[in-house]
């Protein structure tokens, strides 16, 4: 399991006249969630588009708990609890300074190449993903079929 | 059930160097077309409020199949498909002009008080939706229990 | 002289936490007004992007008198004083429904080509704009120097 | 004269689809930049409102030198040249990692009071203001008229 964690801070620009953040931001905040983690398991997505990939949005969801309001210091935790097969899915918690919960939520991307189709996961990006899930198979299963990577998460 | 119909264009200003809209963008599309829905009825979100309440975000998730792309005329079509009990759920869709789905998504929001907490429904609001509702009671099941408006939908 | 009127309408997302519309926006609004515009005379930027071309923004400035605030229907009024020869500039005025001026502010941008360099304003543009400055020249004195067209705007 | 230095990244949200940041976003740059000075001379805007005022935008301008691109890290350059009297002006510059100058404007606010009444700027942020000027009267010439102070910057 792949768990980053980075942090950004309320803008007056994020409000609305209901004095609180407005919803669809929680949005930019999760991305740059998905982007910081990328980029501290040396993968940044920049580089992933050099490489000619892209990642578009399938789904997004976010469930708001509490708001946050102007200039809070905020702490995105994004996760990735699978390793990608067909597309990616990034699960997202979004804390204020006193560690309360203000929301959770996920998008999943496909992976798509320079034609804009749905391609498999780029192996420069499994590569660099393997580490944090040691117990899974990458592709297949062990040429012994012992089971010496056997045991998926 | 209640259903309606608006549009927005897609401005430079919602497009990514994807080229395309950017993902959070559809969130701000959907306020659009509660917001036309509501007016439609004659019951403007700034009547609800003036009268004490407000509407914020519980939950919003969004699927996208296609890319709204910059300068598209877009149609939004928003709808209540439930008389709301604690909560309203909107569910919209995303059209281009050659009718092609683009995005589907909800959005759910409890009611609240000028002090922030959940209350009931306004009972202007309902008077305003029951209309699309003719099927369905309000509050109560009718005096005799003869089912005249039994028939939920 | 080249005049265009279009409308939008301010959306909560538009909004903050002082009630009023955060100031970036007028920025987008802008862009809807010149967007219109061009869009008016039968040259639509999507045109003059397929033609090659870009428009870059130069300058942005906008002072602001009066607040927009949530739902209004805001009047954009952009014109264009004078036909562009190494770059365009664009005014605007935006109204509330009472007529009340709430912002003036204007736009300059350059023309560009595909690889991004300056470039002279495309000639079918040029052409597009020109029936709004009929008394200007395009680009040299009238052949016989006899002033057909001398009167300068 | 108050000068500060801080840094924002450049996310997907902030791009267009010309492959560069929407021009509007500078301002949210600024916004950063301005709030970022005012924390740290010990007055965070927090703090402003909370002593019932505001500093709304009266005017803001940018002139574009380069694009930022995504994901660059971008440093912001907020400088006040003069105690505030009516209004309060910052000026801006961003550079990007290779000292590259990409946009200078500046931001100009009256401060008004909880009524959205322009007000004298509050002395609490005269006092944090002032040692950053340290050869500028306040207010009013020193009583004697012998200049101790009277070399305005």
């Amino acid at each position: 399991m792949l768990v980053n964690t980075t942090h950004v801070r309320v803008r007056y620009a994020d409000t609305d006249k209901m004095g609180i953040t407005y919803h669809s931001k929680y949005f930019e905040w999760f991305e740059v969630g998905r982007t910081e983690m990328l980029r501290d398991i040396g993968f940044p997505y920049t580089q992933l588009e050099q490489e000619g990939f892209g990642l578009p949005v399938l789904e997004a969801y976010c469930h708001y708990h509490h708001a946050a309001t102007y200039d809070q210091l905020l702490r995105i935790v994004s996760t990735v609890a699978n390793l990608p097969r067909v597309t990616i899915r990034i699960d997202y918690k979004i804390f204020n300074a006193d560690q309360e919960l203000l929301v959770e939520g996920y998008t999943t991307h496909p992976f798509i190449g320079k034609n804009g189709k749905p391609v498999r996961p780029p192996k420069s990006l499994l590569a660099a993903l393997l580490p944090y899930f040691k117990n899974t198979d990458l592709d297949l299963p062990s040429p012994g079929g012992n089971g010496k990577n056997g045991k998926k998460e």
